[in-house]
């Protein structure tokens, strides 16, 4: 059996069989095959010593039993690193930070508390998930909209927690932004309502974030200090219809402007959401070796004759679809307006997309371009990396590097050069790859997709070459959101103005609210004092 | 001398000769001609024991100082009360909670650091004021607007920290959900950077808020941990038009729908910001005492009885004011779709209101109804109390009793019956009172004003109808989200979900953060270890 990291064989035994009082035995996975499944399905680790893995795993079903099993990990100093869903690939899933810490699995916490369509809000527990929350508004014919990432299966407050994004409107597409109200059962054991939630039968939990006093909400993200056993959650009412539109430029400094249009219009409201950005061109010059190097150097000319193909094969270097929700003459009116903004770039082109009337038929439903957009959850996102024409050789999972890079065309240009050159220098593929994505309202993430195999060499030189990344990043004052937890630390050391003070100020907080130190240790750099590193 | 409590004299004459030689001998105030200006000019204490006094004042002029200052309190055990511009009146102004406390005055640190307009963010420092962030930005002819409260000479981190409200678009009438990025100097002396202001030479510290890990900028809000020494603000670029336009409703239930309305219109972004809700019709029956007990009642009687009056006499009895910001064409179709989905309340009016094109003419911003709808900074506000033909009484100030209910119609009907009779047993006008405000997103505050005058009997007999207040909203389950620092600890009690579990998670942080406790004592009812009340 394996044992979390200064506990003894016999302490353990004794905590897992309280444990096993609190949650019932069936709920208490010790066999090294029930473990081995909250190893990290993407992990870049695979089959090395440093792979996380867990000890056990415990199953809950109430805020009441997470209490409990707080309280018992404190008396035994043993290490929970809690999920909700546990569905975050990419991001280090299920497995936990330091390798023989507790899984406190919350997926058996999946109540939907309350749904209310007036006021446009949900209540959830942990292991609720998006596609359990979009199949009970559907079958309650709600007409509200959930927001979700790419993949649906995740948790909702796993998500938010996690400084997630989705792709409708705002507010709801910073998942963190729209969660109001949370129930907390600190590292300390101590229940805690957040919000208006600490006023005994509030009217208002759901809908007034801040409450009385210091709003201490942000600090139980990325689950350092807490674990968090309700949430809420704003909702967006279904809007009456959707509408989107392209622009496409041919010239290469085209994105300066484009991307000004862009801020104007999304920080006035008019464009009420993130758009979706690419360079078709990138990706067609992906076979191309001559042209391609174009994309890492820095002079004129090859700006220059990078505008010369893009018009030449008329294959957009940049492509910007804009997207609207609301009443029909409304996004008809936002979209007239933005592509009359936008025709002042020379040579742009705007191409009518979608427009759909909701509630969408099922047709509709199966045929949309991008599910996330119109707020129906989808597994589809997994089709990257799997076996196709243009894939070969299929992957085990993957991994995204992405800083965070001010939203200007500069910017954008800058930061795909200084990173394609990285990736040139470690031969990797610069073409189809260092994106801007369109996740938080003022910034781009500049997002670099690497796949995760079962080949231990090839996956050491991933991670070689995104810690060099992350390096050059801080070099240029970029840094990431979110990170695996193969690479927690590294990004951590980068935020370190005034001797890392922000961390210690994360570990002041970390020794008030779990003073045991028993909650996610080393997640995004934060470790309990007893294995902290001076 | 006045001296803090729990310091001996010749300690805080050791303590000021410290303070003087970091801020010079001029920036020390200590005489009481100097001291007595930090009183709260508002103040319901007036002339009593309780009343709010500091012991002296200090004014840095960094935060390198603010750091030495805070530094020397420590070793000296001296409380310091940090104020911005000290503008907060109603809420307290620039008196500490805790008499005896060393105002730190930061009205000197009013360098504005950085206007971007393409990203359309400011960052301030904690004596700017809405009026000087509006002049730089005119002086330079920056297409961008400010967001401000009533009165525009408060400080623009103050009353962000303060969670203080705004007139224009989302989000930038959510003052503290506009902040992005801060630099504060916590309770124990450190100097951090939230966000990307972690990553040295960052360049999206004021574009992207949660940086990396926990998201902790929430908990300095309220000023009980750190002083907030920069702090970014997300600016609204200059829309196009600005266009307004009422629906006036003739039946008491009609509330009912026109905030269904109202959320859904503000939830899909159709109308991005907060509206103008007003009973012109309980103005209206201010001066007649029989129809005025109408508004008490609960039967339907009374409703239909109201209902009559306000079509008899043609005056709505609600009537609300959208706002919409964009392009000409963007707007009038919001303003169209939103006339044409309220005109299923059945005999209501739509009322076609202003409409400007930008930039406003001289002549426009003296005229224009509210100011602060069109980013511009006032004192208008500071008529409310001043004599005129309603007030022959003009008041020393006001006070503002601001409870947090659901946006529903019935929770406007159910509270202003509660907090009418309320009122109304106290002897005091129900009829101009009791308005519901549509400051945040999802919540309406009903907002309760009280003269406060130089008449401690009045200002007594004020105080105990606000607790009373506070104790019948509790029990409906409605709280306040700020208040004067005269109630500050009654408000807090009322927050007691757990044994005051959050309290104690705000000690706690108050402990880790502000080990010697000596920043803001009382502030929002949380108290350093040695004054707290067990």
């Amino acid at each position: 059996m394996a044992v979390p990291p200064g506990v003894s064989e016999q302490d353990f035994k004794r905590a897992l069989e309280r444990f096993a009082r609190v949650v019932g035995t069936e709920w208490v996975f010790t066999s090294d095959d029930d473990v081995a499944l909250y190893k990290d399905a993407y992990t870049p680790l695979w089959n090395e010593a440093e792979e996380r893995v867990a000890s056990a795993a415990l199953a809950p079903d109430s805020a009441e039993q997470v209490q409990e099993i707080v309280r018992i990990a404190n008396e035994f100093r043993i290490p929970l690193y809690p999920i909700s869903t546990g569905r975050n690939l990419g991001y280090g899933g299920s497995a936990p930070v330091l390798s023989g810490s507790v899984v406190l699995d919350l997926k058996r916490m999946n109540r939907i508390l309350e749904v209310d369509e007036r006021n446009a809000y949900a209540l959830v527990e942990p292991g609720v998930s998006y596609f359990d929350l979009y199949r009970y508004i559907q079958e309650r014919k709600l007409k509200l909209w959930i927001d979700c990432p790419d993949p649906g299966w995740g948790s909702v407050i796993g998500n938010a927690l996690d400084h997630g994004a989705g792709y409708t409107m705002n507010p709801y597409r910073d998942h963190f932004g729209a969660q109001c109200g949370m129930e907390v059962v600190t590292g300390g054991g101590e229940l805690v309502r957040t919000g208006m939630g600490a006023l005994p039968n509030s009217r208002t939990w759901q809908q007034y974030k801040y409450g009385y006093g210091p709003y201490v909400d942000g600090i139980f993200s990325q689950s350092n200090f807490g674990v968090v056993t309700k949430m809420g959650i704003w909702l967006m009412p279904e809007p009456e219809c959707y509408l989107d539109g392209n622009i496409e430029c041919f010239g290469h400094d085209d994105i300066i402007p484009l991307v000004d249009h862009m801020s104007y219009l999304m920080n006035t409201g008019v464009q009420n959401t993130g758009t979706n950005l690419q360079s078709p061109l990138r990706f067609a010059l992906a076979q191309d070796a001559d042209l391609r190097s174009l994309l890492t150097r820095e002079d004129a000319q090859a700006a220059a004759r990078l505008s010369d193909v893009s018009r030449q094969r008329n294959v957009p270097i940049w492509s910007n679809t804009f997207k609207f929700y609301g009443p029909e003459e409304v996004v008809r009116a936002q979209w007239a307006y933005t592509k009359r903004r936008l025709a002042s770039i020379t040579n742009s082109r705007a191409v009518e997309g979608a427009f759909y009337r909701m509630p969408l038929t099922d047709e509709q439903k199966r045929t949309v371009r991008d599910e996330q957009d119109l707020g129906l959850p989808s597994l589809g996102v997994f089709s990257i990396g799997a076996r196709s024409a243009f894939n070969p050789t299929p992957t085990t999972g993957h991994l995204g590097f992405s800083p965070v890079i001010p939203m200007t065309g500069e910017a954008v240009i800058q930061s795909q050069r200084v990173f394609s050159r990285v990736l040139q220098e470690a031969g990797r593929d610069v073409a189809a790859n260092v994106f801007p994505q369109s996740y938080h309202p003022r910034t781009f993430v500049i997002l670099i997709m690497f796949s995760v195999m079962h080949d231990v060499d090839a996956n050491q030189q991933t991670r070689k070459l995104f810690r060099r990344l992350i390096e050059v990043a801080a070099e240029n004052g970029w840094g990431e959101y979110r990170t695996h937890s193969a690479f927690m630390d590294d990004c951590a050391r980068a935020y370190s103005f005034n001797n890392n003070a922000l961390l210690h100020l994360h570990e002041r907080i970390k020794d008030a609210v779990d003073p045991n130190g028993i909650l996610s240790a080393g997640r995004y750099g934060i470790w309990p004092k007893h294995l902290r590193r001076s």
